[in-house]
């Protein structure tokens, strides 16, 4: 994968995912492949969810007067904002946003739900598409004007230490989630001048595409009470006192599926995790004349044992190549193949070939075909984790000298540095290396590698998408 | 139900379905009750839709140069659409329509995607939320908005006798889905004049609400040729001859949950047919100090039978008065309730009551519960299906006299009449009467009923939502 670029705009078309040429520029179409793996993705996350929070569903449109409430929000989307003028030929009274993020949709509503600590805590989350204007230059799944899927939620609680809780409670969610899609993650907080337009503080997730570049994947969000201040949502609490409460709010999109293509894929194409891959075990019947029926028979048998354990199984029983086959499978990235031909069905055997290593392996059809298979796909999931882990990991330089960072960071590293905590020295560090402050991984102390004064936090440092 | 409008407002605020408190007119909130209806019903219609149709998404924005090509097409949506015009603080260099509905977001796509006569037939269909600037009166789920919940799909075939067919296909899936939600329709072609914009012929499903009004809850539309003309949809055939193929399409939206609502719901709330119920089984245990801790662990016994049996279960031990409970459980439509004390537990037996008939059946708990729930849920399916095509067999009035027509439409029936099926007299009817012809039942002789000439359909006229 020379060119990374490249690789994934070719595999997205290639693996029938995305069509990016919908005639609006940073707006694409889902194809049915690519369908299923965000909607496999969609079905994790809200099993995860529905744990603990209510799902719900706001307007697309956001009133200008709700959206320019709370100052430093507006501000941090006023350029990014669609805005909707007319209904028909009619100009409409007053400008309509399409929603970049639904905080000033939903929490109008909260003032009118909560009244009484009984109300509280209230979690809900909703999966919509959000727009943004994006000025810069466009990338399918990575950096798009219609977000055609993110998942928000938003949480309200009677004091600041449930919102502190929460935020960690939104984090072991998101880090269940990647864990589950194999995709390796930094978890920092955001340098104040990145932190979400509102809020107290936020923690983010990064992974670590191969073109060297990190691309947030998820957000958390502790709002404090400014949202509540600015909404006017109050609760009584239970000595009858009236009070703002505390809020939180996380979110994650699209990005999370470019990551797992963009992570796990090599040059012959896709390599998805199991739970999400729309075939999950493809079998391919070598058919030679005389015994094509019993062949074909048994590679049915098989399917339908698998498909009743529950797993997602194709039979490739077009009239063209193996080879032509083997290749498209992998382009797909379906987790494992099944060969099966007439000396297999003689020997009472088959075949299983592993994406992820091309390892095979003879299967006797004496044993329990559910349980190996099912094992067999949780070790690659474990396999696509631990390689990925690996990867990143060993890309994470922890360096002093912030004169080698650029060439370092420009290799395809993050740089972990110390650092004082310091507004104005963190932005130095930006301007000076032309690199992002991704945020702090942990306290420390010893030397800030800017300043020299006393450090506070180790920090990661990446060229961001 | 005297007033229905006042209770179907009351209803959808009562039991928590919809908020339509929301600051812009013609848009609401699903509250997280409504939503798991809403999604219950969207999992059926999928997997109806999943046996024969690729799922896929189309962005939500529609260039104005792509809007416009279909001249009929757009006059048909003019006064609907709403505009997005600028983005951040610049005015945009083309206007954008957020899609009313997606012909013109997916046609231009069909005609890079479709080359050859094996890339045919191609069935997609997606579900997503649009938008119409609605003039009249909105009411939550019936005339929104935002449709937050519009399921629609889009064939493509190389021959007009396929497209005939695949409306025929389109009619029954729908048939399937409401005849699950035990929704009765009329099927009907809608006249000339309220064909959809660009169709050659359009079938539609009404379902008549207890005001007396129909409600239009599904479309099915052959489109011949004209819009694979318009957006150059071309395909060689085996003899390799360039051709444009045939196109249908076929929708339905939130209104089927509004139809469900209103057809079934009663004074004391709703009633909701078991495939859509957030809570198919409510058990009340009735708690005595000293057996509480038996009765618990039976009822737990219980919920646990029927949830691995895959039914949707609760246990209401909310410590207030079971008179209480027993009223919000109607109030929320949950099809059986199952009360437990300590004498049903020396008895082994408990007792189901149904929320359609109010019924109180004892069932001993030596049998097998899971058959006996699965019975009895398909029971109450059945009833309502049965009570509601009964309820509107019987307001179909066959008439042969157009001056009683407005009395027996206006006392909450269909009338049924003989029609020639000229444009220039069925619009005369509609002036006449200030009713709407929903379309043609079948064929039939005899005499017109407004112009005496021969008829040759049996129309359906009624007042419309």
């Amino acid at each position: 994968m020379e060119n990374f670029s490249q690789w994934f705009h070719d595999i997205l078309e290639k693996a029938e995912i995305i069509d990016s040429r919908y005639p609006i520029k940073g707006m694409s179409v889902w194809l049915p492949k690519g369908f299923k793996i965000r909607k496999y993705f969609l079905e994790e996350l809200g099993k995860l969810m529905d744990q603990d929070h209510d799902e719900v569903l706001f307007p697309l449109l956001i009133p200008e007067n709700e959206l320019a409430k709370e100052a430093i929000h507006v501000k941090g989307f006023e350029e990014e904002v669609y805005w909707v003028t007319h209904g028909g030929v009619k100009e409409l009274n007053e400008k309509l946003a399409i929603r970049p993020t639904s905080e000033t949709a939903i929490y109008p509503m909260f003032s009118l739900w909560i009244r009484s600590h009984i109300d509280l805590p209230k979690k809900v989350y909703q999966s919509v598409n959000t727009m943004r204007y994006e000025t810069k230059h466009t990338r399918p799944l990575i950096r798009v004007r219609e977000i055609t899927t993110f998942t928000e939620s938003h949480t309200v609680h009677e004091t600041y230490e449930e919102a502190i809780k929460q935020v960690e409670n939104g984090i072991d969610i998101y880090k269940k989630i990647f864990n589950l899609l194999a995709i390796p993650y930094t978890i920092v907080s955001r340098p104040s001048w990145d932190k979400f337009p509102g809020a107290d503080y936020t923690f983010a997730f990064d992974s670590l595409i191969k073109d060297g570049k990190t691309l947030q994947i998820a957000t958390v969000h502790n709002l404090g009470d400014t949202f509540a201040k600015t909404f006017d949502i109050k609760y009584e609490d239970s000595n009858g006192n009236h009070k703002h409460p505390y809020q939180t709010c996380y979110g994650l999109s699209d990005r999370v599926i470019a990551s797992l293509i963009a992570i796990h894929g090599d040059d012959k194409g896709l390599v998805l995790p199991p739970l999400v891959a729309p075939v999950q075990i493809t079998i391919i019947p070598i058919i030679f004349k005389d015994k094509s029926d019993e062949v074909l028979s048994k590679a049915n048998e098989i399917k339908n044992t698998l498909e009743n354990a529950g797993f997602r199984v194709n039979i490739d029983d077009r009239g063209i190549r193996p080879g032509k086959k083997y290749h498209e499978n992998e382009l797909n990235g379906i987790p494992l193949r099944i060969d099966l031909g007439p000396r297999d069905l003689k020997n009472n055997k088959i075949d299983i070939i592993r994406r992820d290593t091309a390892e095979k392996k003879e299967f006797s059809l004496d044993g329990d075909i559910v349980e190996y298979i099912n094992n067999y796909l949780s070790e690659i999931t474990n396999n696509l984790k631990q390689k990925a882990w690996n990867y990143m990991n060993e890309h994470i330089i922890e360096l002093n000298d912030l004169s080698k960072i650029e060439e370092i960071v420009l290799n395809g590293n993050i740089a972990s540095v110390k650092w004082c905590g310091n507004d104005d020295c963190g932005k130095g560090i930006e301007e000076k290396t032309n690199l992002d402050i991704l945020g702090n991984l942990s306290e420390t102390n010893g030397e800030c590698i800017h300043c020299g004064k006393s450090a506070k936090y180790n920090c990661l440092i990446s060229k961001t998408y």
